[in-house]
């Protein structure tokens, strides 16, 4: 499949090479063509994939992955072009963590609003599946980091988006679709993003990122 | 032993009746020292409890459980009066939530800020611990209404009133010493308040409030 990957951050890397692996073209954008951040991840790959602006990036890819630094992503999205995300699945990964006012960072959105939110009201024709951003990145692409059943929640408002997602998760990373939990319409990223900061104090009290929750239900 | 428990909504009710169902000398305080609900909390545990105002129950109780609505939480300690918080463990259990503009429910304070927070920062000589808030109340005082193994966070500033709370809530209401996670200094509460959006989602695709999080960790 020809995916791209926008940003070009440890998020874009992990998933990036991931795919590569798995035999699908790949087309890394960022905000310019030929950034060396591109150009250290094309090398880490062995020249199998490809790098562009995110408009190269996201005119190529059936499907487009939005792993860019979440104060920045409408910016990005922006430069990438609505033209070029119409009518495609965009997996919304990045969170607005805001690191300007030093350690923890806080939200650059939450409560009322979400940056899923900012990105389906802004691009109304793209197929915006809020997913991945409550696990660190390698868990991402390789759930058995974390031993046993964890859980990956997903929300938009298109339903055979979040089904094609879910399908994609399982197929590529090795997701088990019992493991995915749809919450519903593009709000749900509210509580997805505002997850972070429970999630920051788990990885300073563990000391590493390779943890996930795993949903427990009693019955009524 | 002598127990404080603010506030007489369902929280209030669920943690009041099992701590005088296992013995202890419960004082409920409302805004009104003969409130309606607490009339009929004290009819639902036969007599076996009293009821006062928020300063008449503070000053009575050798620990204080805060279940006042989060949006009114600061004012109904002030009525309890700094006095009679001062030395004492005080169980912050309620969530800032705003009903205000309907469901579902947005919080008061976030991100920079927390109900935790705020309550410590204006009763300096309580010894604040958030506790309790990321679970139902049936949850809270029987975590075997879910099965298995499931976790509950706490944060506080005073490292022997943590310890403390964390003996009380296995020995009162069965919670497993291994599953209650310190996560820190009181800003915490930001993290831990933080997670009712995506608990309210969940509420809302499960059906049930019977339900926790197990934190699943990996190695490095």
């Amino acid at each position: 499949m020809k995916i791209a990957v926008l940003g070009t951050g440890m998020v874009g890397n992990a998933l990036a090479t991931k795919l590569v692996q798995i035999g699908h073209q790949v087309r890394m954008g960022s905000r310019s063509a030929n950034s060396e951040a591109g150009q250290n991840w094309l090398r880490s790959v062995a020249g199998k994939g490809q790098i562009g602006t995110f408009a190269d990036a996201a005119a190529f890819g059936e499907v487009i992955f939005d792993c860019t630094n979440g104060a920045n992503s409408i910016a990005a999205l922006r430069a990438a072009g609505a033209g070029n995300l119409r009518r495609k699945v965009l997996l919304q990964v990045g969170n607005p963590l805001d690191f300007s006012n030093g350690m923890p960072p806080t939200l650059t959105v939450c409560n009322t609003d979400s940056l899923g939110e900012q990105v389906q009201r802004e691009f109304l024709e793209a197929l915006v599946v809020k997913v991945l951003n409550t696990v660190n990145c390698e868990v991402m692409v390789q759930p058995s980091v974390v031993p046993g059943d964890h859980d990956l929640f997903l929300c938009g408002n298109d339903g055979p988006a979040k089904t094609k997602v879910t399908g994609w998760l399982c197929d590529w990373f090795g997701w088990k679709s019992d493991n995915i939990i749809d919450l519903g319409d593009i709000t749900a990223s509210r509580g997805m993003e505002m997850w972070m900061p429970l999630w920051l104090r788990l990885y300073s009290k563990i000391g590493h990122p390779h943890f996930n929750l795993r949903l427990m239900i009693g019955s009524r």
